[in-house]
């Protein structure tokens, strides 16, 4: 994630960041002035159209459906900023119930090689889960703790912190009762791996996607047809203002989709991770 | 459910996947392009209507209604959506609850023929749910373990998993805090299938459904009316494409209502049922 | 609630159900035509208006009054909605917490007739919750269990239930762990029941209800004036199809914004109790 | 609240009811007309300004803005609309709690003058959050069980009843596992008074208020300057018609806002308090 | 936070306060009338541009991207509000929380110094979590009860709250059931924790904060090229108007976005912190 101040309208306006949608639409935009030039070339000069009142009426078109595509893009967002929100929730949660455990644990456990151990295990599941829906675990990290010759890491840790809590429990260093209040916060961390894996897993129904593409394409692509007769040569930079719009919409929404990689507007996992750790490590040790 | 690269927009655009709804709104499309025809013909041609000019404002209703249109179009695709994403959601919960209850179990279980009975009827649960929200159990996955002469099968699963549960508390292989939490979990699963009912058997009210179809087919229809002026012949693409927007967003919201089923934008409950089999087993065995 | 196949377009848009709010509203379309034909008849050929410009203008005023009209009938849309899907959760909980009391229930009573009576109380309970929404309670079916001297029914019925849990608590039937857990359950019931008597008892605040009537009249009325000089007597159709348009979206939502009734659109709270009561059956006997 | 029936569309339409928004906006309806009638007497008749295309145009700036100004009022609408809705169902759940209470109450005691006392003090906790939302808390009604010189009465109410729970626990006539159950009850008591408190004391931001009060001002007052030219003299009640639908919805936002008064939109606190005493009366004496 | 009567519309309308918009958005608007006027006297005087018709026919591209820009601002007003509401349901969790647990803490704790000590703490962690959001906190108000030598002050003051009753039970002063019911309220005061930090830390993502902002810029700078035509000279005020809309949209956005700071717009922290003292205190001794 790219720490930014929101304030400053300058920067924002005039320079064009690496992770700006402005970079990425470049080579659609200089095709899509070509098209535009083409076709305004071939309407005004090699057909001269101009009385053909015919094409002229396009946009009329264009103006009834322009309600349509605005609304369903405003759609496209709320729904990928809803993931991405609901993403940087259950990272919070994982931060909170890291947390609470560790401060539950410091005032239930008296045996230092207990908490230790626990102060490892706790931000390790952080730092697998990131790795998990990365899909890159870091083998260094857990070798010692855990064998990985096993799928799924984060559950194999999750199963080593309940492991050892029950085992503390039948030791009678851990009372029934808070077994019951342990095994809340434990819950918590398959609840939030799982809630990651549906955002990553399940991007917007196939059609939608599909959808919103063609209707973009076509929408874009006839929009120069009519304009030509008002705007001449001018449609070019004209269309193309309209492309980046639409477009970045749609590119913006897919980027945020998935929020757990390592793009400029996904979550800041790293440093969530590190927060964890050190919180932990504040709070047990 | 179809994997795709969100990112992919050339075949997005390009290519017309069978679960497109290009294909399926063909033969309408064929049909209103005829209608659109002949209305044409009639009224450039036959009639001659050119010199009236009250068919012509015809597009001032058009353009009052076309808001409407496209804000209650956006309205049944958000709650289409909701209700898919709310699947997706009681299902991503049904995964939880299941690694969550093994990861209890194997910490609480010794014997190793309660956890070989265990960690193969919470997989069952989620088969059977399966099987009864698209109304054909497979009776040969379940023979072994519940008799099907009773119509609710998940339930009857349900009841098998508690019976086991509240037996082994009996046993005082569990003690009461135990079972106070696994009695949480236990009742995630009902609650799960109780909230796929509802999504299944409850869709949107009779009522919209009708005057959402009803307006769509008027609105287009008239269209060409009074679009005949301004466009000529070229009336046919244009409210041809009109229509392919709107009865897509319809045909869309429609698709993913019910999202327990087996077309192409329903949730992957094969994969699911999957994953959950191979971390139970994973966990518990 | 009306049983439909959502894909039957063609049913849908030219068959006239008796829920149609097409029937509903054809005596305020007559009315609407009759006035907008008087209309036409004295500005076109009574007055002969159709020199003066400023009349004619008129659509202005109703081309920026349109977004917030649509507007407004889209929330009044969703708010309707989102009651009616509230109602059908509320409900849905209702099942869910009968089935999982059952279960626990099953698993936890040995005596059977403490397992019939409660078996026939559960049930009973969404029985007289549907009775006390529609304010008709049936008094045979409860007759025998509860003196109905009292007003709040289900509220007797949850005492009832709850009394007998408390007292096999007393018996040593239960255990104290068991009586927590019971507990929830039986809150649950009082809950759905509040919130069901919040949906019917509160609509929407009433001066957003008089404000949204009173403007869909004055613009639908005020509408035929500017477009008179537009449409001639075609004015007569057009402005009945808009006027079917809004009025239907309110019509609509008035009917679902309370879906405890009886009515076309209203919730299958009859199919609900006789699952809930079949379930029951199921699990406890 | 006024109890009304929503579906009688006539009464709506023509009577002008004590809290209709039309009624409060005559004085600036009026003002506004006069502002109108001067501007067009300038514009048509003293500057003759029929001529100048510049002043004439002003409208295109107005449907720019149109947009805005509609989802604005939409999102204060929501906005406002949402706070309602929580407002009740806060003193809905306020309702469930002080059944599920008594409910229990009920099956727990034995001693009549517990009973008797809590009896007493669960609808008194339901009245003095009414009176301390409206900040007139009757003295009358609570001075033979708390002594009123300190400021928050609701929480010294709370204190009284799980003071008195907690004495039960400690002569035994309540278990452990109980006061468990009961606690979470009493918790929602306090709960519900702090978000009805923040639902009163935090409006919406003030900058908003400021922002959408100053653009509805200068919209409709910019709006007769080029209308004159399209509408001559009707510009007047045009104008009027427009002001009255702007602020009639932020008029209504403001007044539901703040659920707790005593308006006619404001919530039946009154009716729920006097239910709350009859079902706790009903169910524990 | 400004306390308002959102009744006094004159008082809004005229007065132009501190955090208005409108006083931050000056220099910007003086900016962009030069250039409108410099714009306005090119096109109409140097270089004489009335002719040509295509320039002239800009606001054609304007009409098309309205939808989107409004569309946009108000998914980024809604989303900051939502925030802005957030942070302040939090922050009445903490108020509820404080209350309850001092509740509790008043009936189960009989040692004076038990009570005087909590009843310090419970409203120091507010305090010191204002702090924390702040990024200042206050050495003063924490020095005798923690060394502020480490840095994540209020997760050292839960633990010493959750350490305190840790003690008490160990020293028999809290029973087990008790112990249950209070850790779920301290669990309550780090999940407020970080659920600000989650809000403070995690701006909209920064590709919609660049592209909504060069989107605002564009639209507004190209306004006056094609309505320089329509409006003359008079294009200046026009123009300055409409950025005053738009960027007041995104201005207070971004201002209510992070709600934690000491603006005109931000959470009446300070007030809230005195109440959770004032309330704790007169709970508690």
């Amino acid at each position: 994630m790219i720490n930014y101040n929101p304030k400053e309208w300058f920067t924002f306006i005039f320079r064009f960041h690496k992770a700006d949608t402005f970079r990425k639409l470049f080579p659609l935009m200089i095709a899509v002035s070509l098209y535009g030039f083409i076709l305004a070339y071939l309407e005004l000069e090699y057909w001269s159209l101009i009385n053909s009142s015919y094409v002229k009426n396009l946009s009329l078109m264009h103006s009834v459906l322009g309600f349509v595509i605005s609304l369903l893009l405003v759609f496209r967002t709320n729904t990928a900023y809803d993931r991405w929100w609901e993403g940087r929730k259950q990272w919070g949660a994982l931060v909170n119930v890291s947390r609470n455990l560790s401060i539950k644990l410091a005032g239930y456990l008296e045996d230092e090689s207990d908490r230790l151990y626990l102060s490892k295990l706790i931000p390790l599941y952080a730092r697998t889960l990131r790795g998990h829906l990365r899909a890159n675990v870091n083998s260094d990290e857990i070798s010692d703790l855990v064998e990985i010759d096993k799928t799924h890491i984060p559950n194999q840790i999750a199963l080593r912190i309940s492991g050892r809590i029950f085992e503390l429990h039948k030791q009678h260093k851990i009372s029934s009762e808070q077994l019951i209040i342990l095994t809340k916060d434990i819950d918590v961390f398959t609840d939030v791996c799982g809630a990651c894996e549906r955002i990553k897993n399940t991007p917007i129904p196939f059609s939608y996607n599909v959808f919103i593409k063609k209707f973009i394409f076509f929408y874009v692509m006839t929009l120069p047809i009519g304009w030509v007769f008002s705007f001449g040569y001018f449609v070019v930079p004209i269309v193309v203002f309209v492309l980046y719009v639409f477009a970045s919409l749609e590119l913006i929404a897919e980027e945020i989709e998935d929020p757990f990689g390592s793009d400029a507007n996904d979550l800041p996992l790293d440093t969530m991770c590190n927060n964890i750790e050190k919180h932990v490590k504040e709070i047990l040790n």
